[in-house]
């Protein structure tokens, strides 16, 4: 069973510690500040302030290495581990996977390095909301391009695993883009249709007439907005390929509704796009083989299925 | 107590029956077809296919006539009212008012008409989804542009009252803007961002992946486009507008993404909005004398503010 080092303690570093303590791993990690480290330390975990040390420890143990600290904190992260625990096996949970890969790629060259993003999160952050059953039944992407060291592969699904997720492989750059899809533009529309529904300041009556279609479509807008701008501005280029298909469709609609008055074509395409969403709610777990040439294709062919990953038998 | 003749027995004509004789209304009104007459009476209704008798009772009781019928139904139903009670006490329960408001000039120019918007509906539709509680705290809109029988005014509002909604007055123009963008928009929004995130066929990757910021942002994409058709394109013209100001701000947020990176004035407009919706939740009863040349201008003030109509009291 392998060890686990956890770097960042804040709500998905300290759910991870926990979830992984559940499952029975050794578990240890860092935290950026005392204070956070002595919270960690007093609710029983193994965390210290002294990144080189845990790395050390990782390297000696041969553990998994887990970069839980946003993209604007990661490379001096990456440049201990390179100076420390070079070849260690590497994972991370940030939210974009391009990026840190290219950060990887140059800080820590010859780390054994497999990207992951379990896709889960509330409202909060820190040390003190960390749960251990924050991953449950979430899906927990992991990086399927080729060339990958299929070793580590294994060692980051069944983290996931052990964490209660679904193991879903992608391709970076497509992760990048479904990411980009549906969860940074649903950010931005929200905010665009509540900037919308409101309209000027001091007449309120759109406001007070609104009911379920603009409550739900604008909930997220109520996201602390460095929460949304970090996650968004983290992920530009695919995002931009979002925001043009959308504004693409938009403009589209414009012009029937200008031109003809009608809106079949965007309402029938939108209803569509819904009852296929539903149809991926329950995804299909396969059985995947873990070995040869050409497993990650394999791997990446199932994610696009929007089926998952098999977890192996007890 | 002012009795009501409600034509049409959809979802809105017949919870209106429903709601208004709970209120201890005298009550009958029209339905469309034998079938949906005969439902209507098993379920101790006084309903009837037979129009021009209804109306002619409407005329003999000075009752309060409420059109329930589709925009697309509305003309040969105007139509009859000219002819069989045309001075009558007028309003209606469409979702748009300055198209009913033109129609009703042109083919009932008599009625002493005060359109009205009873905020609230179902995925349901028909004469057997109708509900007693369905206007139970809903928004009810009362036109209240200058000129308009304050009488009967007062006959809408008390409608609106005993059937449980606060009463929201509003110019009809500012009305059919208003839901534009808080209602109309929404659907709109929901579409492209579900056709969006569904993307291409056979890739349903980014479609697993989602979670609540996509899951509530498309959540009215599932209604059923009938519906939602006939309610956006009955509003082309204000929708239009509602259109064009989302896709301006789009298109700078599209424009700072391309050449900044940057996204904080979206997000932070977004964010404020949607706070701005959260204080507009619990509205303010304010008492309201209904007498007077200035009346509309103060009633529609006080919509503007996001309050609402004080009931009188008992």
């Amino acid at each position: 069973m392998r060890a686990v080092c956890v770097l960042g303690t804040g709500l998905i570093g300290g759910s991870l510690m926990r979830a992984a303590t559940r499952a029975g791993r050794p578990v240890w990690g860092t935290a950026a500040s005392e204070a956070t480290a002595a919270a960690a330390v007093a609710d029983g975990f193994d965390v210290t302030t002294d990144t080189d040390a845990a790395l050390a420890r990782a390297a000696e143990a041969d553990a998994l290495v887990v970069v839980a600290v946003p993209l604007t904190a990661l490379e001096p992260v990456l440049r201990r581990i390179d100076a420390v625990a070079p070849t260690c096996r590497l994972t991370d949970a940030v939210s974009v996977k391009v990026a840190v890969a290219d950060l990887v790629a140059e800080h820590a060259p010859r780390a054994r390095y497999v990207g992951g993003h379990p896709m889960a999160g509330t409202a909060e952050s820190g040390w003190a909301a960390g749960d251990a059953g924050l991953f449950d039944g979430a899906a927990w992407v992991v990086a399927a391009d080729d060339g990958l060291d299929l070793d580590v592969w294994r060692d980051v699904a069944d983290l996931a695993w052990a964490c209660g997720s679904r193991v879903v492989p992608a391709a970076i750059d497509e992760h990048d883009a479904a990411v980009a899809r549906i969860s940074h533009l649903p950010h931005l529309f929200a905010a665009v249709l509540a900037a919308v529904g409101a309209g000027d300041q001091g007449d309120d009556l759109a406001l007070a007439l609104s009911a379920g279609s603009f409550a739900d479509g604008t909930r997220v807008a109520g996201t602390r907005p460095e929460l949304v701008l970090a996650m968004c501005e983290g992920n530009r280029a695919a995002l931009l390929g979002a925001v043009d298909d959308a504004l693409g469709r938009l403009g589209a609609m414009r012009g029937a509704l200008a031109s003809t008055g009608g809106l079949a074509a965007t309402v029938h395409a939108g209803h569509e796009a819904r009852m296929r969403w539903s149809s991926t709610r329950d995804p299909l777990a396969l059985p995947v083989d873990l070995h040869g040439d050409d497993v990650f294709a394999e791997l990446r062919e199932l994610g696009r299925r929007g089926d998952v990953v098999e977890p192996p038998k007890e």
